[in-house]
C-alpha cells in the first residue's frame, strides 16, 4: 500500500457512515494524491477517494495518482455532485481553515442543493494536521534533501559575501545555486540582508552594499519535492566588535540550550522558554519579539509552533526550527536557526553547518 | 495626494456611516498601504486609514507607508478592537473571498463580543476588484518592466535551446535570467516543455531532454514591485513538420484575430469567441480546453476573465492575456500568449516579440 493510500485510510476512519471529506488546500491534495499543483479536489468517502481535476492537468494525474480514481470535470460542482449522490452522501466535511467564504456559500448552495450538509467545524482540518504534523520516513528525506541542497548552495556564497557585493546580488546567486543543485524552487523569498537592516527580522535584500564590519543574515531554505527547509546563519564581513560577539554569543547560547531541550514528550512551550529565559536574563528580552520556532514540511510553517502559547507536546518524528533572535534596532541583529526531527531521546539536526561566529 | 491615498479615499466613499473595512490579502494590503508581504491589515473607517503590524515589520512599515496610520499590535484582536471602539464603528465589512471559515469564526467571537457586526457577503471584494481591475499609469509601467525584463531574459535564453538540453535546465537559466535583469522573482512556476510535453497547458519542467523536431514551450513571466508578467512562446528545435507548421498557423491567426478584437467596449467573452471559432472551424475545438485569457496584476490571474462565461465589457487600461492553444494528446501542442494593455481604439501588446514560427 503507498504511502498516499495509507493517508486516505486514515482519513476514512475518521469519518462516520454516510460521510466525506472534501479537500482542496493544494498542499493536501498533494499529500492524498501525489499530485502537485494541479487545482484539484480530493474527495474521500467510506469506501473510495477520487482526484477532480481539469483538462490541463488530468494527463498527469492518470498517470502520478494511483491512490485516487481520476475524474475529469468541465464542471466541478456537477462532477462533485454525480459522485456524492452515487455514493449516497449525507454530510461532506471541508477544510476550514482554507475554505474562504465565498467558496463555502458556493458549497452550501451546490450541495444543500441535493440534500448534502456542509460541516465546517474544525474536525477535517485537525485531523489533516494529525497525519502531517508526524513525517514519514519519505518526508525526512525530502526535507534533508531540502537541507543538503541549502547548505551546499550557502557554502558556495560565501565566497560572495564580501564588501561592496549587494545584498541582492547574493539573494539572485543563492537562489540560482539552490535551483542548479537540485530543488524546485526556494522555500520563501530569501532573506539576505547586511549592516543595520539585519535588525528587521523579516528584511527584504535590496541593493545596500555589504560593508567592512557588518553582521549579515542568510535566513534560506529550498523546496524538494514539496518540502521545505528551514536555516538561517549570521556571519560577520571582515571584522566584528565586541558588542556584535557578545550579541552573537547570547544567541548562540539561547540557541544550543533550546536545542538541547527537544525531544519527545517536552511541551513545545518549553522549547521557547528555554531560549527566551537565556536571551531575557542577559537583558534582551525586548529584543526577541517572535517565537523560538515553527514546524516544517508541505508548509513552510506549519504545526507545531514553538512559541509561549503552544499547547503541542513534542512527538517523534516532528521537524521544528529552533531560531531564537536579537534584534537592536538601527544597530544589528542576529538569528541562529537550525531545523531538526524531534526524536525520542533527543533531537536529529538537520543542518550540518557549523554555528561559532565566523568571519568572511 | 500618493496613489495608495487615493484608492482608501475610493473605499471609504463606499463605506456607511460607522462602517469599516478589515483588510488581510497580501496584495490588498500593499494595494492600499505600499507594505509587501507584511502579514498586516489594513483598517479603513470614514475618516481615517490604519495598518496593523508585528513587530518583524514595524520598521519597514514605518518608513514605507504614508498612506496609514501604523500600529504594531502584539495582540492582532486587542489592537483591532481598541481601534474599532474608538472610531464608534458598528459593522465591519470583510474580504469574503480570502478570509477562510475559521477566522470567519474567529471574527465573528471577537468583534461581536464589542458590538461590531461583521458583514461576509461580496460587497468590499467587489469594491476593491473595480479599483484593481482598472490599472494606474504607475501599475502599468511596473507590469512593463516586468513584461521587458522576461523577454531580455528569453532572447538571452534561446541560445541555450537545443537538442540534448533539458527542459529543467533551461527553467532554471531563464529563472536566473529574469532575476539577474532586475526582477523580484518569476511570476509563477516557469514552464518550459518540449516535445509530446507541449500537449500539458500546465506541464511542470522535468529532466526531460530537447530532441531535434520538438516544439519546446516556454510560458514565462516576471515579478516587478509585485506585478506580474505573462507571455507564451512555441518555437521549433532545427526542423519542424507540416503538421506541426500547420497547428501552429491555426493558433496564430487565432491568437492574431483575438488579439485585433481587443478594444474598450468590447465583451470579453467576444474576444475569447474570435479565438475559439477559429480553432473549432479548424477542426480542434476540443483541443482547446481552456479559456483564452485573464486579467494580470497584482495576482497573475485577476479580473477580468477572458472566458465564454466572462460577463465583463472590456475598460480602457484593464491588462488582459490572449493566450488560445491546440493540444494534442501524445503529440504536441501549440500555444501563443501576449499580455495586452486595453486602449479605447484597441490595444498595447506589451509584448514586443515576434510571434512567427521560430526554428532555432
Amino acid at each position: 500500500m503507498s504511502v498516499f493510500e495509507k493517508r486516505i485510510n486514515k482519513i476514512k476512519k475518521t469519518l462516520d457512515y454516510s460521510q466525506a471529506a472534501l479537500i482542496k488546500d493544494n498542499n493536501n491534495v498533494y499529500y492524498f494524491s501525489g499530485m502537485q499543483n494541479c487545482e484539484g479536489y480530493v474527495l474521500i468517502t467510506n469506501d473510495e477517494a477520487y482526484l477532480f481535476v481539469d483538462f490541463r492537468y488530468i494527463e498527469s494525474a492518470r498517470s502520478i495518482c494511483k491512490s485516487c480514481k481520476v475524474i475529469e470535470f468541465t464542471k466541478l460542482f456537477e462532477s462533485l455532485k454525480a459522485v456524492l449522490q452515487q455514493e449516497s452522501i449525507e454530510a461532506l466535511l471541508i477544510e476550514s481553515e482554507c475554505v474562504s467564504i465565498s467558496l463555502y456559500n458556493r458549497f452550501i448552495k451546490e450541495f444543500n442543493s441535493i440534500g448534502v450538509s456542509v460541516i465546517s467545524d474544525d474536525s477535517l482540518v485537525k485531523a489533516i494536521n494529525n497525519l502531517r504534523i508526524i513525517k514519514s520516513d519519505e518526508e525526512i528525506a525530502y526535507i534533508s534533501e531540502a537541507q543538503r541542497i541549502t547548505e551546499k548552495a550557502y557554502n558556495e556564497v560565501l565566497n560572495f559575501v564580501k564588501p561592496g557585493v549587494s545584498e541582492r546580488s547574493i539573494a539572485i546567486e543563492l537562489e540560482h545555486l539552490i535551483r542548479k543543485n537540485g530543488a524546485e524552487g526556494v522555500s520563501f523569498d530569501l532573506i539576505t540582508i547586511t549592516g543595520k537592516k539585519t535588525s528587521l527580522p523579516h528584511g527584504v535584500p535590496s541593493d545596500a552594499i555589504i560593508k567592512d564590519g557588518d553582521f549579515f543574515t542568510m535566513d534560506i531554505g529550498a523546496l524538494y519535492k514539496g518540502y521545505h527547509s528551514d536555516m538561517t546563519r549570521t556571519i560577520a564581513v571582515r571584522s566584528c566588535s565586541d558588542y556584535q560577539r557578545e550579541i552573537y554569543d547570547i544567541v548562540y547560547k539561547a540557541q544550543n540550550a533550546a536545542l538541547e531541550s527537544v525531544r519527545a514528550g517536552v511541551k513545545a512551550s518549553d522549547v521557547d522558554k528555554t531560549a527566551r529565559d537565556i536571551i531575557t536574563e542577559a537583558g534582551f528580552g525586548k529584543c526577541f519579539g517572535h517565537s523560538t520556532g515553527h514546524g516544517v514540511g508541505l508548509d513552510i510553517h506549519e504545526k507545531p509552533f514553538v512559541s509561549s502559547k503552544s499547547e503541542t507536546i513534542l512527538s517523534e518524528n516532528m521537524v521544528i526550527t529552533v531560531e531564537p533572535g536579537i534584534y537592536l534596532e538601527n544597530q544589528f541583529g542576529v538569528r541562529i536557526e537550525d531545523m531538526v526531527l524531534v526524536k525520542n531521546d533527543g533531537y536529529y539536526n538537520f543542518a550540518a553547518l557549523p554555528k561559532e561566529l565566523i568571519v568572511v
